[in-house]
């Protein structure tokens, strides 16, 4: 074992978007686990829209991270060292730990142990974790499910959340509508995910002319991942008694001066629901999600698609690049050796 | 039976704020009563704000009214004339009809007897109505009950819809807190109505400041009747999910340029329910709100405050003064004798 780690730092607050000077790389000594405790070795690091909201000092569900804090988040590892009854040496695992090569845990991080027979142990950041979780909750637990003949529509449609969300919606028999920000993901979504439209927003003037396009019948059910002006867009031609499942508004998060909407009234007018969740509060259905999400995957009929970033140093550019949608289905970075796969 | 009546026409589309350019007074033959059909002399028309939508060209539950037509209200009045098997001369009745002296109705148009006995007939327009019915919807029905020491906001506390809100909330134990736009409104709202706290919004800089004083726990629950920056101050103060009945928001529409909303980050963050309603989805329940709620007037236990204009040619600067505020309580134009009362 070595005597030294690496960890990354939040350095200091953004304002606006978030650069590479907001983090630091420092060296910390190893860590050694105590009674009950383990060592986990982390080998994927899971990046997410939610860490930006930690880096604010503003009410919100995660308590915000303090200048020098190890960043925290998501990974999946090999235990190296256990005190722990439930863990032995050579399990693999996931568990809410923090931007650093290795991490004591003392197992209540909402910790499991992970198969790697049954998939990738990436994939338990994702499709198999709490981005898939997210998108069952939103799109079928707590606002769904959708309705057969339904208008969906599914902003950052080819993202962690988006692509789990956008194959719920189908196999419920809807009319599903994605939209994503270059047109290998649109191709994507609709060749390999088969969603009935798609649109590269970037193309258009507009969400409004995009939407007016792409969904005629108007929008009886959004999963926002974006907020803003799409959001806004998508209330203009709601249908009556719509529901929007407000996962998340990653294009307000960067910004100084937030897009202002214009089109709330409609929310009375057309009798709509919007309904913001966080997965954390939902995670007593994560057994049977990711029973059915594990068969599905199995037999093809769920796809999964993630973005690898290779080493530590790097989980810092690879968040701004996940943060202005460069990345290509979930970002996760690769921080140690996976031999899971024997 | 005089041989015309006078109508109120719409007689242009506002832009911005309306004015009494966009009625006109004119006298039309003296309808009567086909096959199965009444003569209903009005005597009191309601002026609400969800007429203000109906002047509108855009997507809405109510259908635009169209340059020419007679305005849509409703009206208590009293039966002069019937071939319909329900309805006697003499009989008090409440329609949803128009802005006319005299209206030939077929008893579908959510027409219901009234009994003079039991309140002022008026009182059929507002906490026996639609509006009482509107505050119970969205304060009980829909979105609640309030719970007991929930921290509650109602806008437009002291109009038709608020002044019932706020009561059924006191009634379920919560902390209410209302705003409305005069001193005399919020010494009302405190002294009669018995709110916990109050305020008269022009005598801050800002919503933000006035909740950040009178809401200093933050905010459980909103019935909203207003949108616009007080929805926004609303939205950064709200607690963790924390309901808004989306009633109204008759700040925005006037406006030709809404306020543009920022704070709809909390939404997601905060796990917040935005629910837009509209009455006439909940009639079914109107049977059993009006008789606890002709009980609670009976034993004084609920207040009922309504502001009467006078004459139908006085029924556009009504319902326009109703718009700007400068009511007092539920706006009725008186446009016929009322013998009802003996």
């Amino acid at each position: 074992m070595p005597e030294t780690q690496t960890q990354v730092t939040f350095a200091s607050r953004p304002t606006g978007w978030v650069t590479a000077d907001n983090f630091a790389l420092r060296q910390a000594p190893m860590p050694e686990p105590g009674a009950g405790e383990l060592l986990l070795r982390n080998i994927y690091l899971s990046v997410d829209p939610y860490m930006r909201g930690m880096m604010e000092d503003r009410r919100s569900y995660a308590a915000p991270l303090e200048p020098g804090d190890v960043m925290a988040g998501r990974v999946v590892g090999e235990v190296v060292a256990s005190n722990h009854p439930d863990y032995a040496v050579g399990d693999h695992a996931f568990a809410m730990a923090r931007w650093e090569e290795y991490s004591v845990l003392t197992g209540s991080e909402d910790m499991r142990k992970v198969d790697p027979a049954l998939a990738p142990i990436s994939w338990n950041l994702g499709v198999l974790g709490a981005p898939g979780l997210t998108a069952y909750v939103g799109m079928v637990a707590l606002m769904g499910p959708p309705e057969p003949g339904q208008q969906i529509f599914v902003s950052a449609a080819s993202g962690a959340v988006g692509q789990v969300a956008t194959q719920l919606a189908k196999r419920h028999g809807a009319r599903v509508v994605g939209s994503a920000g270059s047109d290998a993901k649109v191709d994507f979504l609709t060749d390999r995910l088969g969603l009935d439209a798609a649109f590269n927003y970037k193309r258009y003037d507009s969400y409004a002319a995009a939407l007016d396009e792409h969904c005629p019948d108007g929008i009886d059910f959004y999963f926002d991942n974006v907020g803003g002006e799409a959001l806004d867009a998508v209330l203009a031609r709601a249908n009556p008694f719509a529901r929007l499942a407000e996962c998340g508004m990653i294009s307000q998060y960067n910004l100084t001066e937030p897009y202002g909407l214009t089109n709330l009234t409609q929310v009375n007018r057309m009798r709509l629901t919007l309904r913001g969740f966080i997965v954390r509060d939902h995670f007593e259905l994560l057994p049977g999600y990711l029973k059915d999400m594990a068969r599905w995957l199995k037999d093809g009929s769920v796809v999964y698609v993630e973005d690898r970033a290779e080493g530590l140093e790097n989980a810092p550019a690879a968040f701004l690049a996940m943060l202005k949608g460069e990345n290509f289905g979930k970002q996760v970075v690769q921080i140690g050796a996976d031999t899971s796969a024997g």
